[in-house]
Parts: C-alpha cells; sequence; structure tokens
C-alpha cells in the first residue's frame, strides 16, 4: 500500500526545521510492507496545501498531512480541507477539554488562541491528541483517505504509530509482505563493497534487492525481499539464503546482522561481557557519551567520563602527564593512550575510549592538518591507539570519531 | 526567484536517512530574496525521477535535484536526465582525476563503478565537485535550469553555497530582497506569545510577516520584510521600526536577537566576560559539551566536563556528598548544585552548568516522574538550582535539559 505525505510549513522550506516526520512514518509502516511513494514539503499557504494535496493523491489512495495545524496557523489548513472535503467548522467538546489539560499541566494559561484548537470540521472523524493540543483529523472521499496530523515529530510519530497506522491498516487490508535485513560493515568503501558484491548482486532474484546507506565511518546494507504475505516463509528462507551467500564475500567487513547503531552495538557487547565504560573526550567534545547515552538503559554499562577540552582538564582529570603533551602534543596517539587509560583509573571502568584530534575549522597544521584525530581504546589493562585522518567540516569529522572510536571500542571487546 | 528542490534516494523514503539538503539550500539562497518554492522526495526509480522532475519545473524555473548519483546508482539518474536534456555520456577528463586523487587520498582502490563517475551526460556543463567524487551537471532548456548534484550533505552544501548558487545568480539576476529579523524567546508558550502580538501582527503592514519557531525549550520569531532591491532602505527601516514595537510588548521573554543557538549565545556572552566554562552531566550525557563544542572557537572558553552517570562517579570526580545523595536521591537541586559547583573546583572554570534527572523511557517514580532533571548553574561562586519538568521522549527531554542549561547560564552571567 502506497502513502503519499504532504509536510506543511515555511519553517520547513525556508530550513528552519528540518521534516523528520515522513521518514518515521516511513519506518513504521516499512515491516507491514506499505511504503512512502512520495512526500513533499509545502508552505503555509492555501495554493501551496491544495495543490501538494491534489498531487499526492493523483499518486496514492492515503495522504498524511503533517504541520499545519497549532494555536497560531491552523486556519488555513483547516480551511483547505475544508474545501476539499466539505463540512464547516464545530467545536469539539472533548478536544477543548484535551487542550485545557495540557495547558493545565504545563502551568500555562488558557487563550483564545488555543480555545480555537478545539474546532474542527464537521467532515472529518476526530483522533484525540494523547501527546499535544492540535486534533488529528480523519477525513475520506472518492480519491480516499487524508489524515491531517501535527508537525511536533514526537506528537506525530506517536499518535501515527499508536493510532493512525493501526485505523489505516484496518481501512486498507494488505497483501504484501517486505521483509528487511540490515547489516553494518565497517573498514571498506561504499564502491568496494559494490564491487565485491557486483556478481552476488547481478544474480538476485527480482523481488530482492539491495540498498547501500553509507554513514559516517561506517556502512548499512539492507536487503528487502517483497512477495504476497501468503508466501511469507519461501520469502524469509529466500532472503536468509542470499545474505549467507553475500556473507561469504564481505564477512570480514560486517560488524552487526541488525540495524543497530554503535552505540547499541558497544552496549550490547558490554552488557552481555560485564564491561563498564567510560570515555575521555577531547575533539569529539562530550558526543562519544551523549550517544552511549541516548540508548535507553545504557546506565547499566555507562558511568560516566570526562570531557577534556584543555590541556589542563587532561593532566588534572586524566592524569596525562605534561611531559608527554610537551614532546608529542596533544593530539598524539600517546595523548590519547593516557586518556583512555586514565579515565578508567579515574571512574573505575573497565573500557575507556578517548579522543583527542582536530576537528576544524581552525588549528591544523602541515603536520597536523584539520581532520587529524587520535582515537584510543583501553580494555581490561590492554590500549590500542590509532591516527586517523577523517575529510569533511567539524561536525562530520566528529561524527566520524565518534562511530570509530565505538566500533573500535566493540572490535577490542571481540578480541579478548 | 523560486526554486524547487528534488531529493532523490529510496533511503529517503524508506526513513533511513533525513533529507537536510533542501533545508541548508534554503538558508543559503533566503538572504538573496530567493526561495524554495517546494520540496519533493521520491525513489530511486526512473518514473518516480522523471515525474518530480516535471512537477517541480511546473512550479519553478529552476530545479536542483540532490542525490541518486554515487557509485552504486546514478545510471538512473543519468539516464533520465539524458531523456529530458538529450545526450550522450561521455568521459570527462578532469572528473576521472579528481576521483582518482580522492581514492588515493582516502587510500582506496580505484573499481569501474568509481570511473564510471567520470561518465557524464554531453548535454550538461559539468561542475567539478572539490568534496567528493561524483560531478555536478547544469542543464538547461526551455523550461529552465536543473543542477544533479550529489546528496552526501556535505558535498551538496558546499559545492551550492560556494559554486552552483553564485552561477545561478548570475544567470537569473533578481531584483527582489527579503529582509529577516530573528528573536530568541524562551520562558513563554508559542499560543501565550501569539496573544500578545495578535494585535500588533494584525497591523503589519502586506510585506512583513512573522514565523513562529519553536525548538526543545525555546522559541525563535522571525521577521520576514519583502520587496524590490531599489526599496531595500525603506524596507529596512520598516522592519527596524515594527521589531522595536515588537520588543515593547515581549522585550521581557528575548533573550538574543539574532538567529544563534543557545550554545553560541552562552560563548558569546562568556567571551565578552572572561569567563570559563564546564559541564557536568547526569541525564543530558555529554550533550550539553557536545552542543558547546559544536560552535568553532568553543575552545577559548570552554575548558571540559565531565558526564557523571554513576553515583561513583559524581562523588569521585565532582565531589558530590554521600550524605546527599542518600538522604536527597541523586537527582534534587542539592545534588545538582555540588555538581557544577564541583565541575568548578575540579577544573578551575568559573562557570559550571550541571544535570541530573529522568530522562525516561524507565526511572521514573511517582515523586519522580520522567522528565523530572535538576539543573543548577554556578557563576563566580553563586549557585542557583530549579527542578524542571519536561514533557516527551527520551531524546526530547534531554534536548530541553540541554537548552534549558544553556539558557539559564546566559541568564546568569547576565545578572552579574
Amino acid at each position: 500500500m502506497d502513502v503519499c505525505v504532504v509536510a506543511i510549513g515555511d519553517e520547513l522550506l525556508i530550513g528552519q526545521v528540518t521534516d523528520t516526520n515522513s521518514g518515521s512514518i516511513a519506518r513504521i509502516i516499512s515491516p507491514a510492507g506499505w511504503r512512502v511513494a512520495g512526500v513533499e514539503v509545502c508552505g503555509d499557504s492555501a495554493e501551496d496545501i491544495r495543490g501538494a494535496i491534489d498531487r499526492a493523491f493523483s499518486r496514492a489512495d492515503i495522504v498524511l498531512t503533517t504541520g499545519g495545524l497549532g494555536p497560531t496557523k491552523d486556519d488555513i489548513t483547516k480551511n483547505v480541507l475544508m474545501e476539499i472535503f466539505g463540512g464547516e467548522l464545530r467545536e469539539d467538546a472533548q478536544v477543548l477539554e484535551n487542550v485545557r489539560e495540557i495547558m493545565a499541566r504545563r502551568g500555562l494559561e488558557m487563550n483564545s488562541l488555543t480555545a480555537a484548537q478545539a474546532m474542527v470540521p464537521t467532515s472529518c472523524e476526530v483522533i484525540q491528541n494523547r501527546l499535544g493540543t492540535a486534533p488529528l483529523m480523519w477525513f475520506e472521499n472518492n480519491r480516499g483517505v487524508l489524515v491531517a496530523m501535527p508537525g511536533v515529530p514526537f506528537e506525530t510519530t506517536g499518535m501515527f504509530e499508536s493510532e493512525v497506522f493501526p485505523r489505516l491498516m484496518k481501512r486498507f487490508p494488505s497483501r504484501s509482505v517486505i521483509s528487511h535485513r540490515t547489516f553494518i560493515t565497517t573498514g571498506i568503501s561504499e564502491s568496494a563493497l559494490a564491487g565485491l558484491l557486483a556478481a552476488w548482486e547481478e544474480n538476485l532474484p527480482e523481488n530482492m534487492h539491495l540498498a547501500y546507506l553509507p554513514n559516517a565511518g561506517y556502512i548499512r546494507l539492507r536487503l528487502d525481499a517483497k512477495g504476497d504475505i501468503t508466501e511469507r516463509a519461501s520469502i524469509e528462507a529466500a532472503a536468509d539464503e542470499a545474505c549467507a551467500a553475500m556473507k561469504n564475500i564481505i564477512g570480514e567487513y560486517i560488524v552487526a546482522e541488525s540495524d543497530i547503531t554503535p552505540a547499541e552495538l558497544l552496549l550490547a557487547e558490554a552488557m552481555a561481557r560485564d564491561v563498564t565504560i567510560a570515555t575521555a573526550e577531547s575533539c569529539t567534545g562530550g558526543n562519544i557519551a551523549g550517544a552511549i547515552t541516548a540508548v535507553p538503559g545504557s546506565s547499566r554499562c555507562m558511568v560516566g567520563g570526562v570531557v577534556a577540552y584543555s590541556n589542563d582538564v587532561k593532566m588534572k582529570l586524566l592524569g596525562v602527564s605534561a611531559e608527554t603533551l610537551a614532546a608529542k602534543g596533544a593530539v598524539s596517539e600517546e595523548v590519547a593512550a593516557q586518556m583512555a587509560e586514565g579515565v578508567c583509573a579515574a571512574t573505575g571502568a573497565t573500557l575507556g575510549i578517548s579522543t583527542s584530534g582536530i576537528a576544524g575549522p581552525g588549528g591544523g597544521t602541515p603536520e597536523k592538518p584539520v581532520g587529524t584525530v587520535c582515537i584510543a581504546v583501553s580494555c581490561k589493562g590492554k590500549t590500542e591507539a590509532v591516527t586517523m585522518h577523517f575529510p569533511g567540516n567539524r561536525k562530520r569529522v566528529v561524527d566520524r570519531a565518534v562511530n570509530y572510536g565505538l566500533l573500535s571500542a566493540v572490535r577490542m571487546m571481540r578480541e579478548k
């Protein structure tokens, strides 16, 4: 089943906010064999919204709009929807009560703008928004179903997954299925992987497809196998067989066989081995710790870390020697190694990950240009350090260093 | 001048990658009075790409495509472009040399897939990609100009800003101008702000518009004023006047009068006052440090910090007292205050920002539910701590706590 997403909001078009809702919707519907056939981002004007909805219905029976609702701008969207689906505004008592409750809980005062959110077209079925003030609205005509949802990602995703998608699946029972398998590879470029897999890809059956999804420092490979729901078992078996053949070719580069982030992988390995983790970050500035602690339950393994931006903090909190700093410089494998060991000593963790580098744009020298990052992992008394040269701007260098550090720690743990 | 963006790639439609290029393009062209009129995301199929380009040209004279190029999938896009603009493939010697150089620098081997990137349609003008292997291609016919760009954000943004946009401005000289003014507000809801500003907005001249852009923990307000380039001075004067009137109404909630992130604001204030910064983070797990160090030049003020996830690290590295932890719990204003003071003592920084809270999904109790975050700032000997209750999921709670912490530190510095 195809759906089209129309993401509404001037803030999206001028680049002050990024649309992440269409991706969340895709991830939610994909396991059921549904797909997002297209996404259009349009501004807060009646003409743009009308045009985008019309183009979307020409491509799919289900149109999901996100945004264009909310206290300061929902009039335009509601009016366009009434032009298309008819009806007039009525006050919905349950929505009004919901808005009142939310405002009270947040300690905010109700005003006429907030109260206006309870005005909904008579032509729609209201889906109460448990996560915010703007109600969801389900419209239907001979072109198909349109569900208008709020734009705040947390509300959109939460309500779509729990309420909207279950109703859509009931309304459009589906017979097709897509099976996904994801692999995480590292230490090899996209084109080299594709070269190795060219003959294998050539021989894939028609209903299978391999996608290359490059990330900072690693590449995800996703094999999709499509078919009728009655043939699920044979589809799964054929996909397993294709994956086994693929692993024979590129197995040495595969670090995980599921759609898992480097931080999730590190935590899974650490939990399995009763390893506790600490970070000692200079150029990555807290982002390795941030990636690890973004995973719910990370406190079972993660004890903490030090962001050692200045040399002074490297010495004071991590015990890096002044002599090494003077002789080798802060960006050196020796200092990175002392940082990784130092954070284990300071926190009692059994595994330490450290970075020291030049993220740019300033600070580069001919010997140590921007992008030079020394990364060390200390695991149960053994320490390894490397010097990497990452391309790209400040954010990209940091992202790559973060993932390299996390995946190096996984490798060190596995080698033990 | 209007442009439409077509973002190509199955990975965007299935939600494994988020399109950030269209936003970057919008931010680059907006100061010149240009705007992105629409964005369409389409899959890697010839039919989808053809349809999206056709729809884009029906709305704008300039179409920018991102993605759909690269070693494993550029055939489809190049073929569609040759269907539309004619021509056949030729090898471009300069592109080939560029690909060779990049592969050598990255220590990777050249293969036939990589070399195929040097094959370009004869119907386009090639713009050499200084940041990656896939060349940019400029096509032109009676419907307008199409520039095909790679999808890697760092390459797209860098090449668009330095090469593509200057050429487009030369090709389509513009007579209109948009003037933007951005304000950062905090401590007030979107609907309350809109209520206060309703009468003022009503009286804005036709060429001006106020946009509300909510973020985690703060709201950006952006006033746009449009007009002919010859009237720039009077447009600027009228916009200044409108802003002055707005500040009379909501001035107490405005913390900055430019489009600046909380971290940039904190660093600007710290530099102006010779304040040095350290962080002591529990539930935000390194994200405050990460936000600060994301700003180039932050090392002038930022000395570092401690991610104190476990109580043990809170005591060992930050000197939090075991008695306070036992009596008040880790999530308490007392512990947060000791963390902020402790990180100043440990690092020698003059300003410390700390967080201790329950980001969820687990860990909540009736007294301290998920979303409870204690935030403290210690500045030159004075410490203030508060308890906040943030709505939303783990990421949202962390994002709000990060911004609240950063903006609290700005406030404390200004009060001194």
